[in-house]
């Protein structure tokens, strides 16, 4: 059966998460959906990351496996018409190999987080950003980032809930980048790993939020992380900010779409 | 009694326009419901624009009589903590002179209009943009808006439910702004006059489409002005990518908050 990775972008708010779930609306079940309507016997699909309830996407990647040979460019087109009108989109689709794995072939994940300073509330931006009302520290946030990079035992920046099997894990990038608003002021966290632990993006940026308002230090950071303690995080931020932005394999199978 | 301006931005989705109307949902009442959980004598409110259905505003003006002095940054706050959860946000407050008035003292009005082109649908960006899903040229759209520059008459870029009592408008800016996007590419008109009539920026903004994807020259763009026909006009293109930006006053009264 010809396998196809599809990027896909979306918008998290109606979703339970990517992973299909009994009642609740999934992204995994909208793409699956369209799928079935060109190909009844198209199977579960997997994905790179496995978003959360309200987290975005802006590059997420998943594969198919699909009974006859599809044009890449008529396949994302005829997905895109029959995901209507779920903010849902299919970017672009590429043939792979029979071995080849959204999840499995992966080497990065690259996630974005928006955090928007500004007193009065959010109108165009609801439900795309996480809004705090004080003003924050951009130097501050990227000092106490600083301290996160490299490979550590994340303990204290994972869910109780994850299901990984070490809490070992090595951030290559966590810069913190401020993009100026006509009213506001917004501070853009890149967060780039091989892979991530369940809620590690959010709890380190509720815990960098802390730090940019000025409730933690940058030692405040490293003595969480080394309490290698979930007690010790600062608080977790809530979901609407967070987009998988892109994910690396070793070469891109849509660089030729 | 002390007369206040107000900066509002609103997403302009769940509203059936500024003003205020029967049976349908206005910004105008909106504000003026916050308005009277302060002060139950408070009256019609004035603004700078009346923005249509679906249209959006990041920097719309209006003024309102209230029996007491407020400070404005009190006033800004009440009101949006009463907006809760229409997306309208008061981005400042101001005192001003009795004889100030938000339309009236107006001396030029800039509207913001986004088009997107990108073959998939849009998700994170819909209702906040008008998408395309050909390519454009911008060149060309701004050869076409060069021709529309000053003072003419603009029966033809003017709804026939235009109520101003003249079609003659001097168009002081109109350029076209490329901005790159991850996917896609974005048009960003900045339009400015004195007043505008009438869906006047849609019908030029349709109209400049058409020029874009080819289908229209400049020189097609002339003949339609000089025509001086509503049916020489282009297609009026949708209300979703019209943002009301900005309101200039012969002082600013907001300078000061």
């Amino acid at each position: 059966m010809p396998r196809y990775a599809l990027k896909i972008e979306y918008h998290g708010g109606p979703f339970a998460g990517w992973q299909r779930q009994r009642e609740q609306p999934s992204v995994q079940q909208a793409v699956e959906e369209a799928l079935r309507r060109l190909d009844p016997a198209v199977g579960s699909i997997a994905a790179a990351g496995r978003t959360d309830a309200g987290v975005h996407a802006t590059g997420q990647v998943a594969h198919a496996d699909l009974s006859r040979d599809w044009d890449p460019f008529r396949l994302s087109a005829a997905l895109n018409h029959h995901l209507k009108p779920a903010p849902v989109a299919i970017l672009g689709a590429a043939a792979v190999d029979g071995n080849w794995h959204a999840r499995f072939s992966a080497l990065e994940r690259r996630y974005v987080f928006r955090l928007l300073s500004r007193r009065a509330p959010a109108t165009h931006d609801a439900g795309l950003v996480w809004q705090v009302r004080h003003p924050l520290d951009p130097d501050a946030m990227q000092a106490g980032a600083d301290r996160l990079i490299g490979r550590h035992d994340f303990t204290t920046f994972r869910s109780t809930m994850c299901q990984a099997g070490s809490p070992v894990k090595t951030l290559d990038r966590l810069t913190v980048t401020t993009v100026p608003h006509a009213v506001g002021t917004e501070y853009r966290f890149d967060v780039r790993a091989r892979s991530f632990l369940h809620n590690q993006v959010r709890s380190f940026v509720g815990t960098l939020e802390r730090v940019g308002a000025g409730a933690w230090s940058p030692d405040d950071v490293t003595a969480a992380l080394q309490a290698r303690d979930r007690a010790a995080c600062g608080p977790v931020c809530p979901p609407q900010g967070l987009y998988l932005a892109d994910v690396g394999y070793p070469e891109d199978p849509f660089a030729r779409s």
